[in-house]
């Protein structure tokens, strides 16, 4: 079961830089792919971007819908994100399945929320830029939600590393972070 | 010694999100920040994007010089990390002396490379974007190099931690990732 995050406290579900699936849904039609380039861009609002590629058929139901989803992949998932990275959803009557990822209307946005990841975000897109070779929806965060075993202020990264976010390195490599570094604010 | 990177391929210096140091100069003035908040946003030409807030003396350097270095550091300066967030250049005549870190004036725009770190990224403004109570500068890369004990086509993530870039969870809590994970892509 996941638990409500905050909009205001959702950066933390993206501050180290982890992989996402971006989810989007139009006219019947939803579908979703993983992206690295995600960030957050301000606290208050709270906003944040994602890079996605005009060709992609996720970008045209974002830019059509305005708004998108982030889900976050546990480590068990890696083939998944690989795989969806892969094949394009334009051509499938139905790639969340064709994954094996189960797809549930987020209760803000309507946004595919996907059951099987360790967060969701909804955002609603509030500006967007062509950067290069890429399109940069900026996106506020309306609702957020994680698994507690997974998150609690920031991710905890236990033992289990299925709840553990997973980065892209780039090309076929990947990796997990290692447990929580604790550093504290250093006073004068 | 570091090694050139060419900028095409500098995206792999962030794609996995680690913390940078957001370096610029201006009028004889220089300075530095942490900032966790960066991401690649295209490929060609290779652009990468930085929020940087108004407050902070780096952001107006950077507004008027127009550039902007990113410098990785290993987790080895996971202090100075810490400690170049608490405090404000603007008071102080050489924040990278205070802090104990070595500036370098970039070879490609002049935008001081920090020595001590695994990787350094020259950026040139190409676009600026408010975003919130952040400014989102898309810089495109005209320069990079890394330590190639550390960096060669991704990050190598070896043995020494101090050769592994460093991630922020958020509020106090950082992390390095594990080894690399080999995912090779799926026919069929």
């Amino acid at each position: 079961m996941k638990r409500e995050i905050p909009p205001r406290r959702a950066n933390r579900l993206l501050n180290a830089g982890c992989v996402v699936f971006v989810t989007a849904q139009n006219g019947g039609r939803s579908n979703f792919m993983p992206a690295a380039w995600v960030s957050p861009v301000s606290h208050e609002p709270p906003l944040c971007c994602v890079a996605v590629a005009p060709k992609r058929f996720t970008h045209d139901l974002i830019a059509s819908s305005g708004c998108f989803g982030l889900a976050v992949p546990g480590l068990d998932l890696i083939e998944k994100v690989r795989r969806a990275g892969d094949i394009s959803g334009a051509d499938l009557s139905d790639k969340f399945a064709e994954i094996g990822l189960t797809a549930v209307s987020g209760s803000k946005l309507g946004v595919p929320r996907i059951e099987e990841c360790l967060a969701n975000l909804e955002c609603r897109v509030v500006n967007t830029l062509t950067t290069g070779d890429h399109t940069l929806f900026i996106g506020r965060v309306v609702a957020a939600e994680a698994d507690p075993r997974a998150f609690d202020e920031t991710w905890l990264l236990p033992a289990d590393r299925s709840l553990r976010p997973v980065h892209h390195l780039g090309g076929e490599w990947f990796a997990v972070l290692e447990g929580r570094l604790h550093v504290p604010k250093m006073v004068g």
